[in-house]
């Protein structure tokens, strides 16, 4: 089967047996790989109703069939589970040199189950599997413990490992890899459902050939694209995320305040990419066969904010913990990235869930008593300890590591107008005030508010995608078809997921063609782009039927009614509300989803998913 | 102090203490009377976390300055209380001839605290005021008790009055009286917080003159008014509150079948008040001082649906019972309104709680082992056993007669999809997808969702308000400036429900200016215009302030998401879903609110507020 390595290794943790599971083609065919196929397991596989701390719980690495192989930015893997954090599903992917080195070992993923009884790593190498005892690792950060492993096994191999945050259960924990690289596995806590396992760290390294079906196709499908992509990425390259940070604040899409405020072009620009690459920038950082280089590795030699060289903040990290603070200090915000990636925490939520401690001290609502100092906007240093106490669970940092949504609960009143999520995910950093198509993605997204699984608000901007019927880019604000749109990206953004393909592929004028012709010319499959976009479809619909299970239905398609009610007045997004329900309506009725925001049994019958 | 008694009756039922207590002129022109009054002595008295079921909370019944004296329509009184449906701030007004009657016997209002240690009823009369043993009346029916009482004390006296309902603390208990033209305060439960003081009912008779400052002004201001009111709200009179049902059907403003479908003309017509006219109507009937006359009395000699001489089903029971429940028998719900009448509760919410019930058991939620019998759409038998079992609290109807939200809550899951509410109160019977500006109305109205909180929906169709700026009929669809309409019209109904008029008199050609003039040639004041509307939003707000202190913000601002984005695709609104959140926003800064939808301390300070 090419593309594939054909196996899924099986570990139960909790008697250490290890399997390996042949991948049957048809499966394979029908969920393809990433999240995809994650999905389908965990829908086979787990009750909707586990204790996602509880061993119960399925912890799923998975990579897909173009992963390693010589296409563009393949170098991503996905990380799944039942979300400590949402308690609906669960997934976060990575970038970096993990996925493709798993493959290189042999397996296209890794089934956790079970619980160790203390901790461990598993070693995946040539010579085998091995359960290896993590004690010494635990309390280690993730840069210590990617330099420990690698001393330990193979100066080659590649780390995907929890820190401290993980292994203490915080709800936002991530699964970080490759080191001080920093790549991170963020969203939805998956780096918490690790921990609960007792599991401190997956290494691998192989040395397997990936088969491809057909190389001469795919290198002559290939033959120039790179070039192509590294043009048109240009800047993102040059400034990597973050190189949007003036235009988004210009537009109105950047937040602000925690989603008060219009306007804050002093900060933005201290926090802008090209800001950055005049100053701490050391290099750029290029993701396993990426031909971008948008990741960031800086350095800071000296002053208040001195840091050694490793990964810089990405365009989300400056926002959550910038913006969204009005932390406007670049040597403060690499700071907290770091004390992030050390414990092995999600950025986002993370800066969020500060924005939302400051406005909920301003308010009243938290005290000096509670924090143990004060919270202002734009204290970084108080920043930096609270996200260090969020990090640790330690006093109030134990309650704002449950996340926005349980915090604003457990505080009542006037803390639940601050919490700024869907269904239990803080909102990442584009505000559907600015592009009207981002609320119902945010509404929708099966992990909770996310713009990764539709990234629909480029199409209204400056993006085309001809095989989805947009020739001309949309206007930002017209809610007319943009509940269409954004299921239509939603199931091209699930294919992504699947081929954890690197998305920003998309800005390097890669259209869904190539990479139907890819997957053909590496699986020896016959996709059309109909069958492509179907098969994404029904990975969209498993999961959001996982997601009905947990309790998921109309009621949750929603957002914060600051998002959807509150005018900031100024800023380029100055006047205007997402009319979300209008865009909500057209998407259940394309979808095929009843009146309560379930697939209906023809849809699924459709898509030959089974009830 | 003319048009006001200068009374207040404290009555303590813990110790039987009663008072007499003057009303402060001050106080009266910047609260009026009615709920506005009520809300003031609330506001002030009342701590917002007692429970509204303990004897602290306080029951108040007020009328207006208007009432009683030669003004048309003058014949309403409020109730009042924290309710124990939606736990924020609770009122609900009847017609009929008691408001007019307390006041003749010397009070503008009572104020209720404490509990009883036994069944106590109040008797007001010219001799004094007494609290009678009320043990054999516990367990009577609305129209027994208000039978006997009248034996017992007086036969002109008339009673206001709990059923089995609210002494059962039925949350949607209504507080009724004059007997059997059954006029109910229905909403928002204060039939249960009379239950829970042990105070079965208050009888009242008095023969004092009303005080009216200029009688001669009085006169020539109301002449030939009578005439012109009867005669533009002549279908109103003829045909009762359901002189609209086939309009309103045809206009997709009609809830049907929970809120989920768009089309019943067939049973709208055999609810109509046209057939009603021509088959079970006995008379008309009208309330103290009115000139429309738009009370049914009906009567069905012979058959299944046999019921002596009552009050008929009006235009929202016959929505609640009829249309949302898919029953298209005139029968059927006169049965279903004189059974909510005699227990005393509020037709609207048992309604609907039936038709969340009856798709709760057609979605598997509810099962027959559950409830005891079958519940189907359409079926009239098994609504009149559910409505029984929810006035009894007999089996699942304990359950259910917590209201949808509670009822949702408990049951989890979908259900929490049909429960139709906002803040807990049940939605009343016109449709959000119909008239644009009752989304917003709705979602903002004080004791929950409430369209005679602002009757906005009028002036989307065929009514003017000159003095509000509205000279023509709106575009109902439109959201432009329904923000601050929906703010105007709120602050004009709170002068209603302060004056305690039937807010019918705005079909009747009776404008803001003639409101002023009445109110300043009885009291004597000078009012202008401005004023009078300014007083309104003084009332509006301090509600709005005993919410927030209940904890009310902007996350409660909002209604059901069917309602705000299930398109029912067929009928007169087939493909409308109303932008409450753009509506919403221009509302909140009409008010001079912020951004958690709490008036901004300059606006309290305009309006002469203390927070």
């Amino acid at each position: 089967m090419s593309g594939y390595m054909g196996k899924i290794l099986r570990v139960d943790l909790r008697n250490g047996e290890i399997k390996e599971e042949e991948l049957e083609e048809e499966v394979a065919k029908k969920f393809i790989g990433g999240s995809g196929l994650a999905a389908k397991i965990i829908y086979d596989e787990l009750s909707s109703d586990v204790d996602p701390l509880s061993p119960e719980n399925l912890l799923i690495f998975m990579t897909g069939p173009l992963v390693g192989v010589k296409v563009p930015n393949s170098g991503r893997h996905a990380v799944c589970a039942k979300s400590p954090l949402t308690g609906i599903w669960g997934e976060a992917n990575s970038g970096g040199t993990w996925g493709v080195e798993l493959k290189k070992a042999g397996y296209d993923g890794i089934v956790v189950k079970g619980k160790a009884e203390k901790p461990v790593y598993l070693w995946i190498h040539e010579g085998g599997v091995e359960i290896r005892d993590a004690s010494h690792l635990w309390g280690k950060d993730t840069f210590e413990t990617d330099e420990i492993i690698k001393e330990e096994t193979d100066e080659k191999a590649v780390v995907a490992c929890i820190g401290p945050s993980g292994e203490k259960l915080v709800k936002i924990a991530a699964v970080m890899n490759d080191g001080k690289d920093a790549r991170a596995a963020g969203r939805t806590g998956m780096g918490a459902v690790m921990g609960s396992k007792n599991l401190k760290a997956i290494a691998v390294r192989g040395d397997k050939e990936i088969p491809v079906y057909d190389e001469e196709k795919l290198k002559e499908l290939t033959k120039g694209l790179g070039k192509m992509i590294a043009e048109k990425a240009e800047r993102m390259g040059r400034y990597g995320t973050a190189n949007i940070m003036i235009m988004v604040e210009e537009i109105g899409d950047l937040p602000i305040k925690n989603w008060l405020q219009g306007r804050w072009i002093e900060g933005a620009e201290k926090l802008s990419g090209e800001r950055m690459a005049e100053t701490i920038l050391k290099r750029r950082y290029f993701c396993k066969n990426c031909v971008i280089g948008c990741g960031r590795i800086v350095e800071i030699k000296e002053g208040k904010w001195k840091l050694e060289e490793q990964a810089g903040p990405e365009y989300e990290t400056l926002g959550a913990f910038g913006s969204l603070c009005l932390i406007d200090d670049l040597g403060a915000v690499s700071k907290l990235n770091e004390i992030c990636n050390k414990y092995g925490i999600d950025t986002i939520s993370a800066g969020a869930i500060v924005a939302f401690a400051i406005e909920a001290y301003e308010k009243g609502i938290l005290k000096e008593s509670d924090v143990g100092f004060a919270l202002r906007w734009g204290d970084a240093d108080a920043a930096i300890r609270l996200t260090e106490m969020i990090a640790r669970k330690e006093g109030i940092g134990a309650l704002l590591s449950e996340g926005v949504k349980k915090a604003a609960e457990k505080l009542g009143g006037l803390a639940l107008e601050m919490a700024i999520h869907s269904k239990g995910l803080e909102l990442p950093m584009h505000d559907p005030r600015a592009y009207a198509s981002i609320a119902v993605a945010y509404a929708t997204s099966n992990r909770g508010a996310c713009h990764l699984q539709g990234l629909t608000h480029p199409l209204e901007g400056r993006l085309v995608i001809p095989e989805l019927g947009y020739n001309e880019p949309l206007d930002r604000f017209d809610v007319n078809g943009k509940g269409i749109m954004t299921a239509k990206m939603q199931d091209l953004m699930a294919m992504f997921d699947a081929l954890t393909l690197c998305k920003f592929l998309i800005f390097g004028g890669i259209t869904v063609t190539h990479l139907v012709d890819w997957l053909n010319a590496v699986t020896g499959w016959n996709f059309t782009v109909e069958e492509f976009l179907k098969t994404g479809e029904r990975i969209y619909n498993i999961k959001r039927m996982f997601n009905v299970k947990c309790g998921v239905s109309r009621k949750d398609d929603t957002m914060p009614l600051r998002i959807l009610t509150h005018k900031r007045g100024e800023g380029g997004s100055a006047e205007h509300l997402p009319a979300w329900n209008i865009m909500l309506s057209e998407y259940y009725e394309y979808r095929g989803w009843d009146e309560m925001g379930i697939p209906k049994e023809e849809k699924l019958k459709e898509l030959g998913l089974e009830w």
